[in-house]
């Protein structure tokens, strides 16, 4: 009996309480920056999601697009423009974004899932008419940038209950039909809330929040609704960080557990975050 | 009491016995072709398949991409090469491929349905290891496109059963992962036969199989599959309709009660088809 | 393709957002009158019947028994007779009443169901005790006509759930296990409170409430209950409407959505009235 | 503590083994006769029919009519004619067989069940088309009496299961929608056989098969289906006991464990014939 | 026909309407005493169960152990100690009462229900962590005696739904994992309360409570928990009887409908209990 | 983020394919010798067992009692005799062989798992008659030591389908009720055969089936069927081992995929066995 085998018993004992805590739940897993872009990690991010599923997590994947819209938006000749920091989307650029994110990404990321030996099913607001939307107060500014107006949860239960990984692109759709682009972090927290997730966890090319950027010691593993707002006036939550935490903020409100903002960077964070107490990265909490 | 509503009365009555029989039987709708380009006609299409499917009718909509395949290969560069009436697939076409039809034309029609009050969910192959695909012996020529080599029925038995109207963009997986381009005719072919659908609706350009081109009159209603092979060496089946009218008949010899090659530049030629005993088109059987 | 199918296929589109809106929904309808005579009329309710089975509406039908009972009554010389417009019912015309009313128009109804390719169930108030009544205070005068105490909704529901359209006589049966002759326009009130049916459609013999009987443009399409008991005392309402009225009052009081009274004598005036926003007949609502 | 109730506690004590042996089993009850007739009778076998299907035996009660049709018919004058001991049966007859079957002497029994504390629903072969039909080839002579095509077991089973007994008028009817007068000995046979029923047990006016008919100690308590012809030869099965004997043995050869016939004079002879191992009356098997 | 067949016919015709008034309900008959002892009263207390849950009544048995518990400690040299009519259980002792209550006298039981053709599963309190302990106050007096925490139905229900008797060893387990010996009058009180029976039967080795311990004509058929306290003072509730009139009165509060204490001595008593008006013993209600 | 917690990701994903492939299959654990008597691998077992069940395997607990029945019989008094190295079990003996097994050891385990957070349900062949035992013709020599005549695997499988472990003490039961003592590796053995079980594992305190049992490098780590006659010819499969090694053939013959014996005194060696290719001690295969 070599000494490994008796180290991976021992690993899979004391993963055991925490396997059994979320058993039965739903987590909803916000899938973005690098853990989507490094082949290495992505492949480690869909291992973990079908390792909870198997155990019995009702495991949620929410992934938005980033560098493959801006890659064939290119590739099409269609411009990209940003204002106040959101892809202006005329129709054109509309019809790139969900043939991307539904098409490619979202089946992509299916398709892996499937050769850790999961079953996903890829969905997208479309679907089902999942996520309603609505046009922004900015529409003559933005164009099909969407506000959601409910989720109706149906679909992803539908596939949780059939036993499928429920993958959904972030696309919105009105009651006209037309569909929307809708911001990856606000769809995960409104899906959250749906579901009455026990977590959300969203992955961030960040360790945390930081007190001190450059001090890898300063990470605020924990934070309070209360204590949002003070941190970013003090500035320790800045730039798109802040979006991000409203999401986290948002999701808390509205009945979701806990969120946490973990390190996509880190290999497995996923696991690590649920296998242990302290958790890693941020936690937000009532 | 206006004579229009008698009239509609009169008209929902006798519709009543071809809606009895085929309450609860699968049909699948494999679409293309003008009724898919023309906006008219889709949505006339789109309104046939939520009617079927709200009065009792199992339907599945199967769908390739035709045209926006091409627009989108041109937009970015990439050059359609034909092989033998296929489409050449190299990796980059394949990418392009998968996002056209799972993302655009597929969520497209799903939204349609959304708007005719229906409730869909759109689908590809890569969906739960659905479309079970393996390299061709061409593969060195024809790069990326698949050999069924399985169709797993249950997510598009899990999406019925739920009340969905399952939209099936024919994208497959191998066992690899890797994604394939199928033809759209097979593909529908092969999941009419998982499914032992009662009816398999090709939507054609043509009126049907005509004995002369050119004389409306000489229409073939009915060909056995005995038949077939005789009509490919008389001329009568030609080009294109060669693959279409062999997967009719794999579709037949695999437990499919009919196929029908219809007219899909006639409005609400499905209803048509359904809901009369000539039926319209070409009909295929034993 | 003739003109004779487009319109067809036409109408069935035009038809598909009222299917929609009854889908799932109970519908009790209220048979009697000329409809009930009619052999024409009779068929042509019986289609609509099953043809809005078919699409997915829950239809109940009610029924009392009328000119069959009083020739069945003639024909064993027991003599017929009124009171206050109420059937005087002794215990040998009970025992009739009960006899034409659950053996033969019941099951005539059923029979006629089936050969439309529907599948009946026909109950009266005494299987499984499904409508209980007691004793009138007139009961002295009138004899075994029954007051209604409860409807059990589960006969009903177990019918419909097993896809059975429920035919009902209204015969009740009190807590002794006597038989009662209950009024038909009441009975089908009180099914369809108990149910919470979405529409309670009665067949008359005329065209609806009229301001003015001789002008067949007085109809009034829409009668709120405060407006009922006005109507009443200005003789707009009179006579045997007067009964039908109240029960239409009572239903509505009671939670169903709508109730109609609509005229028999018209083919198919069931799926004209549910097949188009406007009605026809008069619509009690709140 | 008195003797009494240790003796009632003794009975049911005794009781418990028949009652394991039938519980969950079909048993099929054709009632007729003197125990229908005699209102203490009747009485009694309501309360053994509820008492079996509280104890866990699903019960099925099919009758014929009887004396109530003859009464009937009489006074409504029609004439009643015998061809052959079957009643000849013109659409005037057969109008009445219907009301007084499935509307009088089937509701009376769903009653008298309720009142012991039982649920019944009252059905006849025109409810689900379940008594399928055809003429007999003497039909120009008997007119609407009818030969058994099929029985659908579906409505039967739905009651059974919804937790009701089912009560059976022995009305059939054919693919036209016409109702055939059917005799209740060859129904109930057809019903237990469809059912797989434990056991058909027929109420008769004798004390089973007698080989003495003046001699009470001459009753064959067994008879094989190979014997039955001789019987008939030597005359100990004569006259209306031939059909019923035919019945029996019908339903033997299609798989119903035991047919018994037993003497519907005595009160509450089902339970004696269930609740002992030499039983009543005389038993046919194998 | 015997007269002895009528009669039994009659006592069950006699016994429905108590069926049916138990039919569907709890009843949880707590088991020990004389009852436990003599052979004859355990074979008639098993057939009672087994024909009640026969019937249709959900029968839950729950006992302690007696004398089987003493004679084992003694043979295994272990000394009996009782405080205030408690039993001193160390570790030792809890060991025996552990193993003769969960593996002795309960699968005996099971066992002989058995036997009577009945269906049963031996549980006790560990299983499924079904009775939830914690030390009581006096634990350095009594060691392991528990009082009850909770009670969790699901194991109980889980074995009705699936058609077992349960038969429930009277042995609780703490949040540690250590096991306690319980009060079985306390603990079937608790189980009644928790699944809302319909009655809680308490086999006692007494008629029931008498105003005159010496005249069997003054046995108080029925007590009201306001009378209770009155009748401890007057010492007509006195000793060994206080405790198990605590557990009626507790029941009855906590929703159980009646609690009755019958005398176990009589064979049959709980069947004569459940099939008369009056009942024997005494009822405790509200 | 540790390296520690990195490690521990690592070894959870490597586990994925191992319980995905076990995922909703039934494994049979044989529990005896040395893991049962040790606390710490006792708790280990039980450990392995409930991540088992957590992580989708359908585990069943199968044990024996061993050193516990031994001890009790000696404080009782009984004298301890083997025939042939089986248990002589007269009346008093097995009565103690029932309370050890059934309601000592079973109810720890049961406890135990609880402990660790799972849900088990503590059963005995004398439950729902699971085993229904005979008497081997031995029977004067060895009392109530019983054959094994058939397994009902309902007990087990409500157990299983309601979510709670089944932990199953070896005693049977024949058909008159008395209990009998069993081997409990024939008894695991015919419960996997009964349960089509995916694995049966035997823990032993032995490393397996050795060439040479002084050199630890000589463990035989698979035999088929074929082979095992002639290991024992050689007397590499010896004394208590031939036993254990029929059952383990047994259970293959019957339809069991595959049956090991592991080493019981390697902490997590089921684990280990479970999560590696190679797997741990001897397998026995077709």
């Amino acid at each position: 009996m070599s000494q490994m085998e008796q180290m991976r018993a021992d690993v899979l004992t004391a993963a055991l309480p925490y396997i059994q805590k979320y058993s039965g739940k739903v987590v909803v897993v916000k899938y973005g920056g690098n853990a989507m872009i490094n082949p290495r990690l992505k492949q480690a991010v869909m291992n973990d999601i079908v390792l909870l599923a198997q155990v019995g997590v009702k495991v949620v994947l929410v992934h938005g697009g980033g560098p493959e819209i801006s890659a064939t938006l290119k590739a099409m000749g269609i411009e990209s423009q940003f204002v106040d920091g959101l892809r202006r989307t005329d129709l054109d650029t509309m019809r790139v974004v969900q043939m991307v994110l539904a098409g490619k990404t979202n089946k992509d990321l299916v398709g892996l899932i499937g050769v850790c030996g999961g079953r996903a099913m890829g969905l997208c607001g479309i679907d089902g008419k999942m996520i309603l939307c609505d046009k922004r107060p900015d529409y003559e500014k933005l164009g099909y940038v969407g506000d959601i107006v409910s989720v109706d949860p149906r679909p992803i239960l539908d596939a949780l209950e059939r036993g499928y990984i429920p993958v959904i692109a972030t696309v919105g759709i009105d009651q006209h039909g037309a569909a929307y682009n809708i911001n990856a972090d606000t769809a995960a927290s409104e899906i959250a809330a749906t579901l009455s997730a026990e977590n959300l966890i969203t992955l961030t090319d960040i360790r945390g929040l930081m007190k001190n950027i450059d001090d890898v010691t300063s990470l605020i593993p924990k934070v309070t609704l209360d204590e949002v707002e003070g941190l970013i006036s003090e500035g320790i939550i800045s730039g798109g960080m802040i979006p991000k935490a409203h999401s986290c903020v948002d999701a808390i409100k509205k009945g979701v557990r806990k969120a946490v903002m973990i390190d996509g960077r880190v290999p497995h964070s996923i696991l690590i975050e649920m296998l242990s107490d302290e958790g890693i990265g941020t936690m937000f909490t009532v």
